[in-house]
């Protein structure tokens, strides 16, 4: 569309208007953070009487202060069996982060092969890894960590495109893997489609040693009563005898504690059993008293779907807050589209050619957004586009402040870019 | 020396009596392990208070249930920087394993190298790694699990035999470390002179990127009031300028808790800024409430040593129990050797040609032995002749039973050796 020129008269008045906004938005010496997806403080406070539990014996009588059981406790295992639908034998229950058994899967990979009979990644030469965005900015690091190729295949609203990874992983055999979060999406909050996991469980990978990294992060984290499904993949790679290509990885990081909660992955029998040896060598065990602190608490899956509704209902306002002031700052205006997930932990926002200037005029008046880019291998949005807002950490009035503000520099950077064309 | 027919004879009448006492051991079915170097369930039981903490904000209010802090809250960097004489931008606090921080350097050398300047270990062709053994069987395990050369260096009572260190390290750039416990040393118990600790200090590798793994593991473990002295490596190297070469590893798995202690380490500022770097896109940072269990517990370092005395009234009985069993059994007749370690947890018995036999001969009456051969690089004693004993998991009555069986074993494989000759 052409711009006449009263077109960019009326736009350089509106510029003027929203700048003197701004100015009087900068007076306030605002300190909001909308970076990072972590629980507020009263989150984690749901969690407190867990700490009390002192208990140190397992049902059978096993002193769980002392070395061993590389793979968990017992009492564990049997609890992340029932969350992840999985049998004990295809569970590894490790120590407080999810992210670092991702990485060691990873590179346990790379220096010995996802399997006995398997070369490893490192001597296979220059290695791709697909990585569906926006995504997870830690995901892509590990990957790029290593020196991997990252190759981008863009989110739809069912998932990654599969066309475009079916025929990706069907042809070439360098790509070793590909990272996904399969519920609740971080950062776009959608679940992928049953079409989509089937697609995955029928992946026939040129490469033997090609791994799906099924981060199920957000399985349990519901925000309204009418949840999500995500068809179960290790049941659908079953199916297809394809249940050594997944692994799936949770963790109650955003259930209990996130620096001290207690991290899981399933996966088939046969890769449990080689994972078990390779960890075996890595560590003496996981924190045995964190698990049984964890397995008591929640006592069974019920417990944990419980304590899950309290945070829904602490974390649901502030969620609202923020899509109540982007619809009320920008709905209507053409200025740019969001996501309204049913759980996860983000908003995702998308306005080409804007993002990077959204998130520098809104840090200028102290409302901090992880930075543009952020959601795409090497940090690069190829359409500056996509901002990832996290609504759980502020109070509902902090968000309020920060939605508004986000609002105020969306139409900043639109109404530039307008003038620009 | 010859056996006359009468020596022969002596000795076949003699082994017979010995099997007569042993069918007698035999019958009482005994279970003692001797195995492995954990602490009891009385020495777990000192700690027990620790698990009573509750707290979960740093002195500076910081909320540490919440995500981040990658090498450790500023508490606990303290108090192993006390405990490890070095700088706190020397320290990274990990998670509750030491050997998974030792396992996950080695990775992180093979994939990404040593510092950003160098390359990565697995891109350097075959590597070879210098094992001092009797040594520790896990440290062994990390470097042949990736597929190292493991080159056997002999221990003498002050250390690795340093004039072979010093040659090998020098004219070969394929090897790229070293591992080493350098007081009361798994498992003879033995502590580093300050020549030999000097000697590392000054070694010029061939390889820039060789790397000393000193596992000071047992570095507070006194069993009596007149302790070894072992000298600061670290310190030792800055006055060469070679801190680069050196990660100082210990943790509270042998002071408080096995499975749920506190893992640190020491290197140089330059190697802490790398490392963290690293880790940072490894995991999502270490349990911040068990390192604050931790800190408030003790206080500070002088905390920590009273407590070290309390472990050490409870394992030095049990160590003199061993010492005098063995001396009762074998004193004077020439038959093993072994160590009177003044710490540590093993004491390490030497019969050349007969450690597999005994350490079967134990088992196939119910006392464990750690199986012989396993304190060499790929299990194999050249000499079989290692035997590690490890005192302090059984009570003392324990100990005095499987004591007595080892001595007998012991003289029933030195004679049916002597018989052979």
């Amino acid at each position: 569309m052409g711009n006449s020129s009263v077109d960019k008269a009326q736009l350089t008045q509106r510029l003027q208007e929203l700048m003197q906004e701004y100015e009087a938005v900068k007076a306030k010496n605002l300190k909001l953070d909308m970076t990072r997806g972590k629980p507020g403080a009263d989150q984690l406070d749901l969690s407190m009487d867990m700490l009390a539990i002192q208990d140190v014996r397992g049902d059978n009588g096993a002193d769980y202060r002392n070395y061993g059981i590389v793979d968990g406790i017992p009492e564990i295992k049997r609890l992340f069996a029932a969350l992840m639908d999985a049998e004990e034998d295809e569970i590894i229950v490790g120590g407080n982060s999810s992210l670092n058994m991702m990485h060691d899967v990873v590179a346990n990979a790379l220096l010995c092969g996802v399997s006995e009979a398997s070369e490893p990644w490192c001597k296979q030469g220059k290695l791709k890894f697909l990585c569906p965005a926006p995504g997870y900015d830690r995901h892509f690091a590990v990957t790029e960590k290593f020196g991997f190729e990252l190759i981008t295949v863009p989110m739809t609203p069912t998932g990654p495109d599969m066309d475009m990874v079916e025929s990706l992983v069907s042809s070439d055999p360098q790509i070793k893997g590909i990272w996904s979060v399969p519920k609740y999406s971080n950062p776009t909050g959608i679940t992928y489609s049953d079409e989509t996991v089937r697609r995955f469980a029928a992946l026939r990978p040129a490469a033997q040693d090609f791994r799906i990294f099924w981060d199920n992060a957000y399985c349990l984290h519901d925000l309204y009563d009418t949840p999500d499904t995500l068809l179960d993949l290790l049941a659908e790679c079953k199916k297809n005898g394809t249940e050594d290509m997944v692994y799936v990885f949770m963790s109650t990081s955003k259930i209990t504690f996130p620096g001290s909660g207690v991290a899981a992955m399933a996966t088939s029998k046969k890769n449990a059993r080689y994972l078990k040896g390779l960890i075996g060598l890595q560590t003496i065990g996981p924190d045995k008293l964190n698990q049984l602190r964890h397995a008591r608490y929640f006592g069974d899956k019920a417990g944990v779907l419980r304590h899950m509704q309290k945070h829904a209902a602490l974390i649901r306002p502030k969620f609202e807050a923020v899509l109540e002031g982007l619809e009320r700052g920008l709905g209507g205006t053409g200025i740019g589209s969001w996501t309204r997930p049913n759980g996860g932990y983000f908003i995702s926002f998308d306005l080409p050619g804007c993002a990077s200037r959204i998130a520098k005029l809104a840090g200028d008046v102290g409302v901090a957004l992880t930075p543009a880019g952020a959601t795409f291998p090497y940090g690069r949005d190829p359409q500056d586009s996509n901002l990832r807002i996290a609504p759980t950490m502020p109070s509902v009035e902090e968000l309020r402040a920060a939605t508004e503000v986000f609002c105020l520099c969306a139409k900043i950077a639109w109404t530039e870019q307008q003038l620009q064309k």
